[in-house]
């Protein structure tokens, strides 16, 4: 959704007036520097009209962490350009370079309004309801569980157990988006695991066992970084494979470690799915609720910035009723940078195998339009 | 879409008016045997409804080897109901089943017409021109490749290669399909390996690195069960972790191994996706296509009952022409069950890291309406 905030950004831009050139950095921070920029209204038209439909960043994205002196150099630029306005799409990681820009151009007393827009499928920023990106990732999410429920359901005499291993590194919220796509009791997803509540493997593999028995299949979905009750990842207590330049540590897979353990200890085949940037990318599943909101939070972006606010980023405020709104407000791109908004505690299940019925009401209007049903046999039809 | 083929029965039978009821076998051939059977005609109709928006089988599938006493056993079931057509969907091992059956039916002179209709993913059978289910996993690989394939270049600095590992035993027809993903040249796939090609890890690593040089990035798609240039699975020398009852063998995952591999030997990180049951579940990428051909095919099967057909499977047939079209036909069922069709050489391209562009012409019809358009910066609108 980082390019439909984008044409939202462009759109109200050039209608506004107030603006002689919109410029793109390319792969963000990185391109500022190196002062790598592109017109973006010199653009070919199928460009803005693509935006919607194309996944991912069209400009570019970066995990490039500040040095010292790259806040000057990032005004530096700026200035070269007569920039009066920056806009930053992103999570914590962007929120902390945008604030750090808007921190030098105070110092410096550089008139410049710096202003974020949120986006993370992971829904982790704080202050906002939920993020721009989120939506869609849980629809797709929900979608996938019902549908590879059914699947698991119609294969449950050979292969009874599945494991989705979904994006999240410290957060639950997309695990929990899978219980969307639960239609009937005893359907999919049957264990949810979240890394806000850390569980030994026997304590998992006994509610697999017990999902099993009662409903003759199983279905897992758990976080890439899953926690056992040590706190370290299932299965790579050894450690990461991998630590990225913002300290994000990646590990081997929790989930094909689960699947093999069901398999040795229940003695139940069990196959292994990692949708992996399918859940940020697949357009086919996106959430019309979200499209609306993500370039509505661009816009707000270019109208925060003409009303004369800087060093915040655009968030989703509920409004109370009957009915799902959102509006948009503002909060300090300081406080956004700084918390992860984890899952609450009234979000998870007391047994912590699950999110809880508080987290569903949340999430729901956030996917959009009803989800298709699945067709069910009345069993007392026998011939 | 085993769902909207058994649909097309149901409708054909019903319509035709020369069938009393319409049973259903739960678990297939499991469900004959064990008399579990479920009367069609008096579910309720959301059923037959939803069907067609229902992935996998709604009545369960099975994975059971015929025993030698199992035909005769089949056809006191069949008797008992007074059953005149005996309908099967499915690949290989169901036309073999299917096969048996009418074998016995004749040995034992009981007039039953036995047909197959074609259902695989894998799009592996013979004589027919492709698989109902194929199009549609075809057309959400196309879609996966090319967002992902987006994702990947917008992450190129930190995150420059992708590794998705697809369905497809022994033949490359899916991870074929996802070449329909690429809009330009340089864009995903760039390495796409099929089974019909074992290929040394070291002239797979040198495509991943030439790939890399040219475009920034890379998308290598491969089969579950890739072989090295000995012919063992990559990465697993060790040998299968588990062999089905139909002897089919399932591996460790040569995507993850390549994944490893890439970062140690080539010193660029690499993701790893696994789609899973997702290609032949989510029915958000469906292909219009492969929908419409599938309850054809269940509607053809009723039809060649009706017109004194018997242990045969329906076909597709491809008209020449300038437009895409199928007519159904029929060819034995023993011949589907026991030969099995994997990529021709003129559909793979010499080097054998890709498919031709005859596979292109091939499959382009099948995935139904053009793929959405991906937004491309002019790069020389540079500011």
């Amino acid at each position: 959704m980082v390019n439909t905030s984008l044409a939202g950004v462009i759109r109200a831009a050039l209608e506004s007036g107030r603006f002689r050139r919109v410029l793109g950095m390319l792969h963000g921070i990185e391109g500022l520097l190196a002062d790598d920029l592109v017109d973006l209204a010199a653009q070919p038209a199928s460009f803005l009209e693509r935006l919607a439909q194309t996944p991912s960043a069209a400009l570019g994205s970066c995990r490039y962490k500040l040095q010292p002196d790259d806040p000057e150099r990032a005004l530096e630029v700026l200035r070269r350009h007569e920039a009066g306005v920056f806009i930053y799409i992103g999570g914590n990681d962007s929120a902390d370079t945008a604030h750090r820009v808007a921190r030098a151009a105070r110092t410096a007393s550089y008139d410049l309004a710096v202003l974020g827009v949120p986006k993370t499928i992971d829904n982790d920023l704080p202050e906002t309801d939920h993020c721009p990106g989120y939506g869609s990732a849980a629809r797709f999410l929900a979608l996938a569980t019902r549908w590879v429920g059914a699947d698991t359901r119609a294969m449950r005499r050979t292969d009874p157990v599945r494991i989705i291993e979904v994006m999240g590194r410290h957060a639950g919220w997309l695990a929990a988006a899978s219980a969307l796509g639960r239609e009937q009791e005893g359907d999919a997803p049957h264990v949810v695991l979240v890394p806000e509540r850390p569980l030994a493997l026997e304590t998992i593999l006994a509610a697999v066992q017990s999902a099993y028995r009662a409903s003759g299949f199983a279905v897992v979905v758990l976080c890439e970084n899953q926690p056992d009750e040590t706190g370290a990842v299932l299965g790579a207590r050894g450690g990461p494979r991998y630590v990225d330049p913002f300290g994000h540590a990646y590990y081997d897979s929790p989930g094909l470690y689960l699947a093999t353990q069901v398999q040795e200890r229940l003695g139940l085949r069990a196959r292994y799915d990692k949708p992996g940037a399918l859940q940020k990318t697949f357009m086919a599943a996106a959430s019309s609720v979200d499209l609306e909101e993500a370039e509505r939070c661009g816009r707000a972006a270019v109208e925060l910035a003409l009303g004369g606010h800087s060093d915040e980023m655009v968030i989703l405020l509920r409004d109370d009723g009957p009915h799902y709104h959102c509006r948009t407000g503002a909060a300090p791109l300081e406080v956004i940078a700084n918390r992860q908004k984890r899952l609450p505690e009234a979000f998870i299940r007391p047994d912590g195998l699950g999110p809880s019925a508080a987290f569903l009401d949340y999430a729901r209007p956030l996917i959009g339009e009803p989800l298709p049903l699945l067709a069910r046999l009345d069993p007392s039809a026998r011939a």
